[in-house]
C-alpha cells in the first residue's frame, strides 16, 4: 500500500470513528508511515489515535514525529502516559526531544525519567553541539574478554531488544574499549570459544569531542554500521549508528548548500519555516553583499570619464563581472566540496593554486578567443569602433579576470578552513562581489593603458 | 595507530625489503587503511605487496582501490591470481570494476568468472545507470516460509560469510518476496518456530528501475540497513546495503553542487582529475553564460544616452545586478534542495511562488530602505545630484529586481523538475544571467520614467 492510500484509509476510519478497525489497521503499518500519517491528523483526534497505537512501537512512532506534534502530545499526556513513552525511547531520541521542547515541557520530561537516565541525559547535553558525544546513544551491547561465545549470545538474547544495535558488540576491560565482535562471528564460532579469541582488536572509534562531520567521514570510509565513541581515557561511553549518520550527512549538506548561497542555515523544512524566518535568514548576507557591491560602483565612478568617452566599454561590464563571478564560484564550489570530503587539505594550498592557475589559463584563452571572434563579427563594419583594439582589451580583461577569479575562489575557502571558519561561507556570493570590484578595476586600467598606447 | 604512522611504517618496511615483517604488520591493519596505503606504493612494489596481503581480505582491499591501481594490478596478475581475486568479490564490486576498466581488461575479467556469475553481471550491466538494479548485489540470504528458526540459523552459519549482510534476511515463495526476518528476531525466537510466524510482512522494497535517489530516500526515511530490490513480478533479484547508499548520497550531492555552480559533474576526486578535464567540465557553461550576458550588454547599449547623461546611474548597476543574482540564487538553491529532499513537489508551484513573493517583499523593503539611507548620506551635499530622487529610483529598482529574482529563482527549478530535467541546472549562474539582463532593463525604465516625471 502506498503512503497516499494509507493516509486516505486511516483518515476515513478516524472520520467515521471506527476506532477498532483503525487500531487493527495501524497495527500492520510501518511505524515511519504511521508517523507521516500523524502529521495529517487534527489536534482533537491526535491523542486519541496515539492511544490506540500498538504498544510495542508507539515510542518508535513518537520519536519520528515532528517536534510540534510531539509537544502537542506531551501536553495532552498524563504523567503516567508520558513515563511509559519515555521509558521506551532510546537515549539519543530523548536528548533530541529535550533539545526541541520549551522549558516547561523539558521539566516534565526530566521529572518522569529515572535518576540514572537523567544523569546520562545531562552528560550528553553537556557535549558541544554537533559533537560525537551529543549524537551518541548509550544502548550498546558490551562483553568482557573472558566471556564465552555461549555467554555472549545469552546476554544478547536478554538485552538485545532494548539496544540500538546488536550486530556489532563491544569488548571492554575496566570500561576501556579493547575490541569489537560482529554478531556473524559470534553465531558461527564455537560455543566455548572465548570472546578475546574471536574479537577484532583493530577498532575504529571516535572521541566524544570529534565533530559530527569526522564521524560521518569515518563511517563512510570504513563502511561501518555503528561506530563506538570513547572519552579521553579511551573508555567507551556510547555508539553512533549509521541511520543517525545519514541524517547528519543530509543536515550538514543542506547547511553547506544554504551557506554557499548566502543563507543562514535553518533546521526546518521549507514550508515549516515562516515567511519572516526565511527573510531573516536571507537578509544579512544580502545587506552585506549589497553594501560591498558599492565598491564596484566606486570603481566605476572613479573611471567615469573613461566610460563616458568610450560608452561602448560600459556594455561589456555585465559580461566581465558575470564571467568572473561564475569562474570564481566554480573554483570555490569545487574546493569547498573537496575540503568537506577530506580530498583537499590546507597543506595542498600551493598545489591547488597552481592547478587552478593552469585551469584558468586554458579556460580564459578559450573565452577570450570566442569573445574576440564575436566582437570582430559584430563591430567589423562600425566606423566609430576599432574592433581589433576593442577585442584585444576585452580579451586581456577576460584573461586577467578569470585568473583572478579562480585564484580568489580557491584561496579563500582554504584560508577559512585554516582559520577554523566554515569554508562554505567563502562561496559564490562573496567571491562574486570581490571579483566584481577587482575585475572592473582591472578592466578600466587595461582599457586606459591600451587606448593610450595604441588608440 | 593513525593513518600517517601506518603509511610511514609500511613504506619503510617496503624500502628495506623486510617483507616478512611487512606481512605480519599488514595482517593487523584495517583493509580500508591498507587500501589507502597501496595508493602510495610505487608500481614496482605494488604487485609484490598485494601478493603478501592476508588471503582473507585481499579481495576486500582490492575492491577499495582506485581504478587506476586496480588496472595496474590486474595487468600484473596471472590468470590464476585474477580468478582468485574475482571469486571473492561481491557482485556489485565486480560490476563496478567492469564499468571502470578498458575493454581488454574487461574481457580478461569475464573470461575468469564462471558462466553463472557472467550471466548475472550482464543482467546488472543492462539496468539503466543510477537505477536500483545497477546498484544492487545478489549476495543476500533468503528463507522459505516453512523453514524453522533452527534451519534458518543453520543456513546463515553455512552461507553467511559470502553474503553482504545477514542481519536482515528475506523470505520468498516462488521467488516472490513475502517478508523479512531480522537476525535479532531469529536468535531470540524458539528454535522450532516457523519463519512465517516471526517474519515481518510489511516489507519496504524498491523496483530495479527506481532511481538511486529514491532508494536513498527510502533507506533514510525508514532507517534501513539494507533494502530489497524486486522486478516487475515482485520477485526479489537483489539487495542494496546502506554503505553503498552513503556513497550514492555523496555522489549525488557532489553532482548537484557541481551542477549548481555551472560545472559538468565528474566522478573523480579533485587531484585525480587533469587540468584539461577540469577546464573541459567548466568551459561549456561559462561560454553559454558569457554569451548570454551580452544580452545585458545590449540592454545597456540601448539605454546608452540615459547612462551618459546621468553617469552616476551606472555606478549602481553592479549593486543591482549583484543583489538580483544573490536573491535569485538563494531562492533557487532552497527550492532545488527541497525538491531533492522531497519536501517540495510540482503541485506546490503556486504555494512556493506566493511564499517567495512575500519573502521578496520583506527582503526588498529592508534592502531599499538601507540603500535609501546610504544614498541620502553619501550624496546629501552634492549639488549636481537630487539625492531624494536617486534614492527613490534605486529603491524602486531594488524592489522590482528582488521580486523578479525570487520569482525566477523558484519557478525555473520547479519547471525543470516537471519537464524531467535536473533542477540543479537552474541554479545561481543561469538565474544570475537572466536576472542581470532583466534588472538592468527594469532599472533603466524606472530611471527614465521617474526622471521624466519628477526630474
Amino acid at each position: 500500500m502506498d503512503e497516499k492510500t494509507l493516509e486516505a484509509t486511516a483518515l476515513e476510519l478516524i472520520e467515521n470513528k471506527q476506532y477498532t478497525k483503525l487500531k487493527s489497521f495501524l497495527k500492520d503499518q510501518n511505524p515511519y508511515d504511521v508517523a507521516s500519517l500523524m502529521e495529517e491528523i487534527n489536534d482533537v483526534d491526535l491523542t486519541l489515535v496515539f492511544r490506540i497505537l500498538p504498544k510495542d512501537n508507539a515510542s518508535e512512532i513518537f520519536s519520528n514525529l515532528p517536534s510540534e506534534i510531539q509537544e502537542k502530545l506531551i501536553n495532552s499526556f498524563s504523567e503516567n502516559e508520558l513515563r511509559k513513552v519515555l521509558d521506551e525511547l532510546f537515549l539519543d531520541d530523548t536528548v533530541d526531544l529535550i533539545e526541541e521542547m520549551p522549558a516547561n515541557v523539558v521539566s516534565r520530561i526530566l521529572k518522569n525519567t529515572d535518576p540514572q537516565t537523567r544523569k546520562r541525559i545531562n552528560e550528553v547535553l553537556n557535549y558541544p553541539d554537533d559533537s560525537a558525544g551529543s549524537l551518541m546513544t548509550i544502548e550498546y551491547v558490551f562483553f568482557a574478554k573472558d566471556m564465552t561465545v555461549a555467554e555472549a549470545m545469552k546476554k544478547i538474547r536478554q538485552v538485545g531488544f532494548v539496544k540500538e544495535t546488536i550486530y556489532t558488540c563491544y569488548v571492554t576491560e575496566f570500561r576501556k574499549l579493547i575490541g569489537t565482535v560482529e554478531l556473524l562471528d559470534l553465531i558461527t564460532a564455537d560455543e566455548d570459544a572465548k570472546i578475546e579469541d574471536i574479537m577484532d582488536t583493530n577498532v575504529i572509534y571516535v572521541n566524544t569531542h570529534d565533530d559530527q562531520e569526522e564521524v560521518a567521514n569515518s563511517i563512510r570510509k570504513y563502511d561501518l554500521m555503528a561506530i563506538p565513541v570513547v572519552d579521553n581515557e579511551n573508555r567507551i561511553v556510547g555508539i553512533i549508528t549509521v541511520d543517525d549518520i545519514i541524517d547528519v550527512i543530509h543536515e550538514e549538506t543542506t547547511e553547506d548548500i544554504q551557506k554557499m548561497a548566502g543563507i543562514s542555515p535553518t533546521d526546518e523544512s521549507y514550508f515549516n519555516t515562516s515567511v519572516f524566518s526565511h527573510a531573516k535568514s536571507r537578509i544579512p548576507w544580502l545587506l552585506f553583499l549589497m553594501l560591498s557591491a558599492t565598491l564596484s560602483g566606486a570603481v566605476i565612478n572613479h573611471y567615469e570619464s573613461l566610460l563616458v568617452s568610450i560608452p561602448i566599454l560600459f556594455s561589456f561590464v555585465p559580461m566581465l563581472t558575470g564571467t568572473g563571478g561564475n569562474c570564481g564560484s566554480q573554483s570555490s564550489t569545487i574546493v569547498i566540496r573537496s575540503l568537506a570530503m577530506d580530498e583537499i587539505e590546507f597543506k595542498d594550498f600551493f598545489k591547488v593554486m597552481f592547478k587552478e592557475f593552469r585551469i584558468a589559463l586554458l579556460v580564459s584563452f578559450v573565452l577570450a578567443a570566442v569573445n574576440g571572434v564575436r566582437i570582430w563579427f559584430v563591430y567589423r563594419n562600425d566606423a566609430d569602433i576599432n574592433s581589433a583594439l576593442l577585442g584585444f582589451v576585452i580579451g586581456l580583461s577576460i584573461i586577467a579576470t578569470v585568473i583572478l577569479a579562480k585564484t580568489v575562489g580557491c584561496v579563500l575557502p582554504m584560508i577559512a578552513k585554516k582559520l577554523h571558519f566554515d569554508p562554505a561561507i567563502m562561496a559564490a556570493p562573496l567571491i562574486s562581489t570581490i571579483v566584481d570590484a577587482c575585475s572592473v578595476f582591472l578592466y578600466c586600467n587595461i582599457a586606459i593603458k591600451i587606448f593610450d598606447i595604441l588608440g
